[in-house]
């Protein structure tokens, strides 16, 4: 895991105890049938609203997100040109037994081997990264609808709190602790979607993305192998998928 | 029905009849008045907005969406390249008496054994494409204004409560329990808005991206096949439409 | 006028209203400098963002969106095949007293008997098609700037109200109806933006939606009409614009 | 001006005094560190969030879109039919000494005169439609900032009024008039944001739109022109950006 | 730095700074805790959504983006200008010790001079560019993401305190102070979003759309210079770029 992510999950939530603890005790937080309610309230809107093998495969695609790193566009580039390099000296054919981790340029590499058509392959190929892109969009469409519906289900447990409030308010002193804990489940929301939803949908997009400009990457690398374009001009036109300063530090 | 959306409604909705159970009866949450104010609100503006045959289509489309299954584009590839396979021993006139389920790839059939161009084939089959696309979206867009004036009419609901509540302030202990059926209508926006026409909307997005997929996979197969394309790389090209697991498992 | 939208507006206002009556008298929601403030001030700051000729435009598109019921595109798509009919048997000029309702068809009639080229008639009329769309969207965004400034107006009226509330709290008795009175504002801008502004845009959105379709139909026609496509295979295609229902109960 | 942006500006504001005036002295809504805070704020926001020259420029922008009126394209379309006109005649050559208030159009005269070839007259065309478009709407984006930091600014000023109050609640009589004068701010964020700044930004929309229609319609007049095309079909081509009730005006 | 930048801090901060003191000491205001909770939570929730790298690199943008100005896209076409002038005389060779400044008009000359083919140098430039914006939006979702986030934080540091004042009501002369310090965190909140966030994030937004323009004159006046464009037909295709006042200042 990143270690940001990890030193992010801590100080956030430490804070938020820290500062629960400065002014009373952990245990005036805690609402069983408050936190029932909100998480429990989201994920019965998320089972309504997608099918149970999309919310699980979002939930695992989350996991690889912050678990799994990407392969670094650099070095993906460099796998690029050491390719090219063996399909110049050696031709396509050269490139049969070639292994590589990625399974989206494993790909590639057999289509080429194979002989089919450098259109063709190029075809495939997009379709392949148009779909990933739009199973990971799916992903982040849950997470958004969570981190957008926890709040909301805050809101409903705060007004059965109120409306329960407000029609016992024969003895005074219970004002105070009844509203307190009406109050809890909207805390809730706002820190499971502030905390946890919102940040895993971001982290999703930036990882699409991430992965979008590897499959560029591969797409143009592959085209240019198959019309036996020359390793360093291939090199200098990928290069042009990096910040100026990650071409700098090659 | 998905047995998710199934456990989602019940547990969604148990999850707030429990909470209100903990601290009050149930009919201490009913309020005939506010409820008739928030659902025939919210249908009133959308039948202001909509054609009523367009409501009751999206509410046939959603009712769909919940109870009918879309086809996986994992079998709809495997009738594709069966479908492939009868062409390229038979020619395209072997399929004339080929039965499919899937209307929208029996209509591709029947064009292609019609002896009807490629070009005006995809054409026409995008057109279809793109019509069921802009269909699916009217139907999201009444559930998502449905979503958005739920809480609306809650609000307007609270606010004539509260209107009459403040004009009525000669009896102090009546202020608790007015104001607490003054809440109830936002109450019941919230959870109509959040656990109802929010999730509908979203599961349209979700099974419209579904039919996308299968309406490409069925245009790129059809163009395949009309090209007299080897049936194994015709497959080769559509698992590109499928997630690398879901292809793995095939 | 489409019937539901009568009940809309019926039911609509009928609720609330019966909402007011059940619990005190009309006249105590009737707030005349209240009313001025919002209804005055949305249409104020909406004559400061549009031209006039541009506001009472698109009034009178909102008017004509309700009152007018807009062709359906299957009788349309009759009409279509039934001047491809005529232009395949006595050739286009055939078309010269061809009398037809809908002006853009007339006018892609009239410039095929006038000889200009396929090409010139689909770029005027597609010219033709994207400003009616931007037109349109100017009227749907006159409603939508409306539907989000009067609950802005309503917002600052209440806050007159309260200030003034605030500056005279000598009297106790007063601070009730004070505040009722304060809340009128936001009551009277939520009903407008929620029941009036709001399915206004919202049905102008629709209306878009269906003379693009009507207008793709007549370009896709007249562009099978020019080059003697025959009827049967124009009707063909034609129908791809329509839900599989429509098409069945032609 | 237009004169309805005055009477917009006058009644907009004239209600809002009116209001007041019916309940307190205006006096009571004037706040001088409160309307510093609002004002102040927003406009440094600004200038942090953009260099000064375009803060300027985006006024000069708005000032311009308020008091010079955009030709009619009905106007300029007549303008294209006679220069097309003297074209037919006289060649392109005889619109060397052609003069037009313009200055777009003059632009592509005079390229049409020196003999640039169409496409490339097209292409910088094209680049000064899209340059125009992006700096009108950085002028929008300046005044859609300002329209969401105004009412910000006025919660901050609520909130430094609150808090200060909260801290000295020793006198209860002065509990009112202390939040009244919290509550102005927010009065003043609400006020310039929707009678403001919203409507300026508004405005710089339907501004661009006219402006990019006026364009579209002198590249595709020009673009025939250069072609040599008949001044009656390529009015007929024109009008295809008027509404339909603007061409039977002509 | 942007002087009105400076100044935009300076007056923005001057006056919250200023009506805080005019009611009541700095020391109310400053409440470590709360801006623990809020400055830390907002950093928490940003290092999960995304790695340590990309934030910093965020950082460092945004400081590029305040201290050193883009080149004016006026300036770039005199280079370019020159560029093509000394192309025109001594052959593309000629540009071989041609020293620029800007690094991305640098590597399109190394391109040019290298004789790889124009359609390839638009090609790899255009990669170039789009990975730019890609970076650079990447950037701009960090501040949003933390513009939208620091309100959050606000208002559960405010939950929390005003569940820990609602538990203890017992001493009546505590509630309005604990209640300042609960709105504090509010406050602190919003101040960050809409004077520091959120600015950041539009300015990132503007240099994007001056780094593409500047990008787009490089492209557009390579691929003139490549063909041997005439240098003062290249100014004047160039221009259309920039707004008809930059033009004539020039």
């Amino acid at each position: 895991m990143d270690i940001a992510t990890l030193i992010g999950i801590i100080s956030g939530f430490g804070l938020i105890l820290g500062s629960i603890l400065l002014g009373s005790s952990l245990s005036a937080f805690f609402n069983l049938p408050g936190l029932a309610i909100v998480v429990g309230g989201t994920i019965s809107a998320t089972l309504i609203m997608q099918k149970l093998n999309v919310v699980l495969g979002a939930v695992s695609v989350a996991m690889n997100a912050f678990l799994v790193k990407t392969e670094p566009a650099e070095r993906l580039i460099k796998i690029m040109v050491n390719v090219a390099t063996k399909a110049k000296k050696g031709g396509i054919l050269a490139l049969e037994n070639e292994k590589v981790e990625n399974s989206f340029l494993a790909r590639a590499i057999r289509m080429a081997v194979d002989g089919i058509e450098p259109t063709e392959i190029a075809y495939a190929l997009q379709i392949e990264r148009n779909s990933l892109v739009s199973r990971h969009e799916t992903g982040q469409s849950v997470f958004k609808f969570m981190g957008s519906t926890a709040p909301a289900m805050g809101m409903i447990g705060t007004l059965i709190g109120l409306v329960q409030m407000l029609l016992n308010m024969s003895d005074p002193s219970m004002i105070g602790p009844a509203m307190a804990i009406a109050l809890l489940t909207t805390f809730y929301g706002a820190v499971l979607a502030f905390l946890v939803f919102n940040p895993i949908a971001e982290k999703l997009v930036d990882r699409t993305n991430s992965e979008k400009v590897n499959m560029d990457v591969i797409i143009t690398g592959i085209e240019g192998i198959t019309k036996g374009i020359n390793p360093r001009i291939l090199e200098d036109k990928l290069v042009s998928f990096l910040a100026p300063k990650a071409r700098k530090m090659k």
